[in-house]
């Protein structure tokens, strides 16, 4: 008699950090929209055709001529020294006094979340994050058995006057995206950010500043991260000097160059990048040399500013798209936000309707976005969905919209 | 008044798994012989003159050119799918029923042990190791807190007469390297091999069997693997079909190919397949479509075979040249293991001698190998060290193993 498949010894082995964690929701959907002919909103996809393919070309054949050997081999698990220094070049010009030895090179920002995960959560600590957030730290949270305490968001990002209260729980630190954040494409004040950093040194509260967008912005001026104001603070009030305090700063290349590299980086104050260093010694002993050495190849010598101008320009043009579409095409009573930069925007509802609901009608009109449930940590949110406007070109954008826009009055109206 | 630089808010707030986490003796180590004119058998590394730079560079090329944009792009979690199926048909070459469906790329064969430490282990877990085992492994799996129950290892591999008693004390899993282990270099036998499935089925213990080597024989009959023993044992007693059964299954183009690719991967029933492509998306989102692309545009086509054959004739003629010159220059009293295959070596000193004050001595004549304590999770091992034979050409192996002689001679004559 044939007995089944997972009569096996590894049934009820798995580690109690498992029973919270389920598929993300954003992947097995792009996994449906990449077989259709689908028009995709969902994703976080940068646009391929900004991907610098001949410059990479070249720059590969350089790194295999000249390092040859070397950009196959294992390599110290910080990162390829010049493409450190290239990321602590580009730190102190936002006036931080960060050298290489600040920088840890991570596979992917992904991986910065994890390993921070890794260093810092024990199970049942409350992490405090924007609600919504990004779904992607909540899975690698989440994986430490993290608890979350949340702070709502508008329009000019974490709502400052509800911080107080969520710091006095005793949340072992606080995860934002400052910039254009994912999900919502709402950007953080400087009056906020000013306000933030105070109060996080006042709790004791360490800040995660995630910020893959901050190079995307479109309009407006640029703002100074957190990473700069917490050096400041801690220059002025405490009398520090070089680069330390309470942030730890992340960033990639995943938006400005390309994702299928896999690089990302943690910027920190020594002691904690040393500690995160043998936190990824034994998650990939360190990223591959090869990609690597390949990104600081393709990146240096002014490329990628130049390269960031363009991508800037072509996505400023489809956010515009989308922006003029959404108004053409959506109901009065459906509100969104008009992000300055980075890939997405937030469109909510009126209350009582459910957006998975609505997701079900629109891949039936062939258009697809990620409803919002998913990006708060404690529930809500059904009113709520996620729209990326950086993949679609903007003809494609508009006629999206449009499809999604009689979707969406037909589902208010039979809803009312 | 100037206050000392880490009174920061991170003080304390490490997490409890991190407390029993060290920086791995061998990558510290591994810096300083970078640094010095020393002749070195302390790392793991494969010899770069043996990677394909030349043909890697021609994949590059056709990459770009025919992939394009595709692989630069963000890509499934599971990895590419050509380069699931070139695994699956390497595995079928034994006689199992794999599919791609039963394959994860992961980022090197560490994330693999990461993975698989972050779906398996509880704190206070205890994992069933042999004695000495590999370091990284203790490094990704005392992340999630686990303990430790060993097995000593002789000439034939993991003392099978003892395996019994260990899995009476209830280990999560059995992690063994059947395969020139890493870091002592001995194989298990075909019959203790049969036994331990037998044994391991029989306690309901899963195995996670790594594989890093397997291919890499210089002498004798190829052994099948312990997930092919115990498919053939779980088709026999319980009339299962297709691809069950108890193992996970690791492997990596590291020594095949490239270690700086970061390509390695788990071959495991469909289920634990799907849940440690939960563990990743969280860990990574997935490993670089570039390098994965790369890799497979490199080892088509019959490429990857004809190069392992090509690999095995360097190093077992590394192998020959450091089994003839410890014959030569080494003393009686000393005794090292004879490796069928992979990269490594394991000497033992007479007891009450200590390698890691022979190493202190060793640097002084500017060479370096690996104090064997680090692989015992127990303690333990003072005697023992670990040689690798396959980064120095010939020439150089008998110059380091004399000078090795002359320092093991002295220092076993002045503690005598």
């Amino acid at each position: 008699m044939t007995r089944p498949c997972h009569d096996t010894p590894w049934k009820n082995r798995f580690a109690a950090r498992t029973q919270r964690m389920t598929s993300s929701i954003i992947r097995e959907l792009l996994k449906l929209t990449e077989q259709h002919d689908i028009i995709s909103f969902a994703g976080g996809l940068p646009a391929p055709e900004t991907f610098p393919v001949t410059e990479m070309e070249v720059a590969a054949q350089r790194v295999l001529e000249q390092h040859g050997a070397a950009a196959l081999q294992y390599s110290p698990t910080e990162g390829y020294r010049p493409l450190r220094e290239l990321v602590a070049r580009h730190m102190r010009r936002y006036g931080i006094k960060v050298t290489p030895d600040h920088v840890l090179i991570t596979t992917g920002s992904q991986q910065a979340l994890d390993l921070i995960g890794k260093l810092l959560i024990n199970p049942g600590d409350r992490i405090l994050t924007e609600e919504p957030t990004y779904l992607g730290a909540l899975q690698a949270f989440t994986s430490y058995q993290a608890e979350y305490v949340t702070v709502p968001i508008d329009d000019d990002g974490l709502q400052i006057d509800r911080l107080e209260e969520a710091l006095r729980v005793g949340p072992k630190f606080l995860y934002i995206l400052p910039n254009f954040q994912n999900p919502s494409g709402v950007t953080l004040s400087l009056e906020r950010r000013r306000r933030l950093v105070e109060l996080a040194n006042t709790y004791g509260t360490p800040i995660v500043e995630d910020d893959p967008y901050g190079q995307l912005r479109y309009e407006g001026e640029h703002l100074p991260p957190l990473v700069k104001l917490d050096a400041e603070f801690h220059r002025s009030s405490k009398g520090e000097n070089g680069f330390t305090g309470n942030v730890l700063y992340l960033s990639t290349l995943s938006k400005t160059l390309a994702p299928g590299l896999r690089v990302g980086w943690i910027v920190a104050p020594q002691e904690e990048i040393s500690r995160l260093v043998q936190m990824k010694q034994g998650a990939d002993l360190h990223t591959s040399t090869f990609t690597q050495v390949l990104a600081y190849e393709t990146a240096r010598g002014g490329f990628l500013d130049r390269h960031v101008r363009d991508i800037r320009k072509v996505y400023g043009e489809r956010r515009g798209a989308m922006l003029e579409a959404l108004e053409r095409h959506f109901p009065p009573q459906v509100h969104w936000t008009r992000p300055q930069g980075g890939l997405f925007l937030w469109v909510r509802l009126p209350r009582g309707f459910d957006a998975a609901q609505l997701l079900e009608q629109a891949l039936q009109e062939k258009v697809a976005f990620v409803p919002g449930t998913s990006f708060f940590p404690a529930g809500g949110g059904e009113e709520t969905l996620r729209l990326n406007f950086s993949y679609c070109t903007p003809k494609v954008i508009e006629e999206g919209i449009r499809r999604l826009g009689l979707v969406v009055k037909r589902f208010l109206g039979a809803n009312r």
